[in-house]
């Protein structure tokens, strides 16, 4: 029984710019950088940071672009922001969930509840803004597809971003979008070391890899790319859609 | 620059007895199990269940010995849930955050934000329930101690148990208790790869590291206690005190 994980981070991506072949860029990256333990191998799971994702997208805005309405300037002008990157945030919400003490927390088109929408203003050229990718879970099966030919083996991907969560300090990699992987694992059923069975216990397994891919990748190393290995059991069918609580379940919306 | 993530189980850990010598039972194991490659080094991270803290350190409840008050029995009578259980864990919160559907959030004595205040029935004898430690830093603390003279280098330790979260489906693994390590990356005004000062960019490290180690200890495979290996970096002064937001600056209590 596989009772390793193991985290490397991907050196040497370049700047992406739009329209780049994520995929063969990856591949590239890893090749050239690889030693042959590094060597990709079946079951390896790819986490790729959302803002790379969406460069390559194109899921970028240029703040010139927008005009704010008057609820961004109000907001703008409590939180000392830039209205125009406000108007961003609420273009890119279906749903305010807290607009309180300089937080701006909506729920996304996708159903993402976490702050400013994940617009970001972080590793763009200054005037631009990065949205989240419009359909995380199409972007990490293309890249799923792209990764597991080049390298002639199943591998599984996972689109990443940092969201802060209730109640706890600090920000933690999620997963936005996923495939080729069981993003949740159901231990319901299963019985303990007592003899009981399990019966609420659903891990958030494609979260957790993403955490731990962010140990690797930081914020400010230029590494928007990790490999996890020992994860291979979960190798599937997923989608992130699976690790969004709906709505009329959620006691916090 | 250490780019690498090694996380593996420890095996071999016993059933844990009331004032079991955790740091020993944990280092004997280590020490039977181990390779040359698995030989504990300076600043590896220990992450260890929350559930083998608990037993050693006799945070556990009869649920005979408890008296359900009108209200646990009107609550378990709703949820089909035993009332003496919901006694502990209403004795274990010092406030209500949600009750509702099924489901009772509280606030504990520590600040942690969790399902039934952490009280649970997995990996017990019937009859018996898990609570929290009742200082887990301080359970770190001792276990930092005791691990970092047994192997005669500094590590790191993190309590660890597994906690929902509002808006995503599933539980991951959190810590709850910190010694030796920073449990907080403040990345702040720190420049990233187009020059910009980040602004608001605090990883919950600990979290991250904790999540990481339940992907190889799982909920039924008895192993309760992993080693992080690549975050001695951050090995150095922390609790898990940081990690609980404020109640003043959360807007979800």
């Amino acid at each position: 029984m596989v009772t390793d994980l193991l985290v490397f981070a991907v050196p040497g991506i370049p700047e992406i710019a739009p329209e780049a072949d994520l995929g063969r860029v990856i591949a590239e990256a890893v090749r050239s950088a690889s030693t042959p333990e590094r060597a990709i191998r079946s079951g390896d799971v790819f986490v790729v940071a959302q803002k790379i994702v969406s460069k390559a997208e194109d899921a970028v805005v240029r703040l010139d672009s927008v005009t704010p309405s008057p609820l961004a300037h109000q907001w703008a002008a409590a939180t000392r922001k830039d209205p125009r990157c406000v108007e961003i945030v609420l273009a890119q919400s279906k749903r305010i969930v807290r607009m309180d003490r300089n937080v701006l927390i909506t729920e996304t088109h996708h159903g993402f509840v976490c702050a400013n929408a994940g617009v970001d203003t972080s590793n763009v050229p200054s005037g631009w803004v990065t949205v989240l990718p419009g359909d995380p879970d199409r972007s990490a099966e293309l890249l799923r597809a792209a990764l597991s030919e080049e390298f002639a083996c199943p591998v599984g991907v996972i689109i990443a971003d940092t969201f802060g969560r209730p109640w706890r300090e600090g920000i933690v990699n999620v997963a936005i979008g996923v495939a080729g992987l069981q993003p949740l694992v159901d231990y319901r059923g299963c019985v303990d070391s007592h003899g009981h069975r399990l019966e609420s216990t659903v891990v958030a397994l494609a979260d957790e890899i993403a955490g731990a891919a962010e140990i690797v990748m930081r914020k400010t190393a230029g590494r928007p790319v990790a490999v996890v290995r020992g994860v291979s059991e979960w190798i599937g069918e997923g989608s992130a859609r699976t690790l969004v609580r709906e709505a009329e379940r959620d006691l916090f919306r």
